[in-house]
């Protein structure tokens, strides 16, 4: 008899951690467990890591009853042969079939995918995307990334790059973004940038006239200004928090306008880590998109938080085989 | 025996004319000719209007023969129910089914689609789409519109309104551009400033200074420094007329990476009225796309002129129905 196959699995590849994980039709994880990617020794050494997590779990799970393998990755994923270009902070990467590699170890259907473009699959088919079935969605955290979901599918574009919005430039004459360009989105909102905005913000306020927040939570030491502590303060009602997070969105707003006038999109769904921001800032993105997005889409437009928190790149890369 | 259908008609649409002509399977016009739209009276005289050409051309050539009508119009045609909203420059104008009233009265199958994605159509079966299967077609005159052509396929975009390149924003403090927004690429480069930022470089000039070839050809009257008058300036070595079809271009560069970089496309194709410009203006636009899009573009980044010229509203409305 055969087998009946009822779940695949879902590959989260990061620069420094590899996740993995069993995901059921309905796109719940019974299982998942992680390891350090190895993205600094190279190709070999990041695909044997990807088998050894994949092997784990088949000592754990029947693979006669996997369906495949997906896997979500940094980089360009090329729409012609699937190879993984440049992803950043790999070591010795130029191209590399990483799917190729895993097939032949596991006699499994793999296949592979950008990991904004995968969370973006998650999210259109487990998450926001059961409400909305055409949405830009954004990355927010580390960098600005983004997948485009067209009547539930994700657009890949002619050459597999499709959605790079965090380099939608919103001033040409802008900050210096590491792209080479001038004035990109996540030159400004990024998670480096806004550490480092609330640490400029911070150092100019003279002592005396703030009680801040900020002060308490990173006990006086500015490196520890991540997102999610000046989402705590903003929360806390911290006034440099709150004015930090508040113009991030208002200009993450700017940038959406362009890309939805373009895209003729009405809805933006907002996942990663910086995503788990207070409500004002949802706020006001949604304010500024709605005063300078075309007047056609002004009514209709909406901005909402991704449902799928950090499992969305397992369970999205388990989506391109589910 | 029944007759065999050899050309479909296309219909160009505009604020001021109304042109139709046969169109056959090869994209060739036999025979055209226009009239006033009419748009000032109103819903019901454009059409009446539109009905009229084609009763004059169906006077010349067998109606058993044609395979369908295609309309351009400005304005957003809806991807729902086809109704075509809020064209600019049309009295009286919410929404009407121009396709409804037309089919009624000629009993042929009839198509509308927005006139900049008719014209990209035009360009990706006729012209320039030859060679390219992906580029996105921008139209460059009084605005500046566009068109995403997709496999050789036009983006329409979930609601019709897809390719609204003209109001991608390159400066977010910018411009006040007519649509509420500020930085549009289109208040930077549309004929009407182009026209105004020559005239005011003119007036800033000191007369003494500069011989230029702009007030010969306009005879000293700067309501006349229309676009075309600025190219041909700038063919003479206008260094005024030069300056400023230099900086458009450069301007228009801009904005075209963010779009290349969301819509991951390599391919520029430029028409309109502006696109007649000089050779150095594709550099100039060229040379800043290159200096500001993602590296993974930049080698292969193309921007090319439109191969047709304004047939291509009415050819590209007639591939509508081809």
């Amino acid at each position: 008899m055969t087998p009946q196959r009822t779940y695949a699995i879902g590959v989260d590849l990061g620069a420094t951690t590899v996740k993995a994980g069993i995901v059921t039709k309905t796109g719940s994880i019974p299982d998942q467990l992680s390891a350090d990617s190895l993205a600094k020794r190279g190709p070999a050494a990041v695909i044997q890591q990807i088998a050894f997590t994949l092997q784990e779990l088949f000592s754990r799970h029947k693979p006669s009853e996997c369906l495949g393998i997906g896997i979500g990755t940094p980089g360009i994923v090329s729409a012609v042969d699937g190879m993984v270009q440049h992803p950043p902070n790999f070591a010795d990467w130029a191209q590399v079939d990483v799917a190729k590699e895993i097939r032949r170890k596991f006699k499994l259907p793999v296949f592979i995918e950008n990991d904004a473009n995968c969370a973006a699959v998650a999210e259109a088919r487990f998450g926001t995307g059961i409400e909305f079935k055409d949405f830009l969605f954004v990355i927010w955290g580390t960098g600005v990334g983004g997948g485009v979901i067209l009547d539930r599918k994700i657009y890949r574009g002619p050459h597999g790059g499709g959605g790079e919005i965090g380099h939608v430039s919103i001033d040409y004459n802008g900050r210096a973004c590491n792209c080479g360009n001038f004035g990109c989105i996540e030159s400004y909102i990024g998670q480096r940038y806004l550490s480092q905005r609330t640490k400029e913000i911070l150092l100019a306020t003279p002592k005396e006239s703030v009680q801040s927040k900020l002060e308490k939570l990173t006990g006086g030491d500015m490196n520890k200004l991540e997102p999610a502590l000046i989402s705590q303060a903003a929360e806390e009602g911290d006034p440099i928090a709150i004015g930090v997070l508040e113009e991030a969105g208002e200009l993450l707003g700017y940038a959406l306008a362009s890309i939805l006038n373009v895209l003729d999109l009405r809805v933006v769904v907002i996942g990663g880590g910086i995503s788990a921001a207070p409500a004002f800032v949802y706020e006001a993105i949604t304010a500024s998109l709605r005063a300078r997005v075309l007047k056609s889409h002004r009514e209709s437009v909406r901005v909402v938080r991704a449902k799928l928190g950090n499992t969305a790149g397992i369970v999205g890369a388990a989506s391109l085989v589910l």
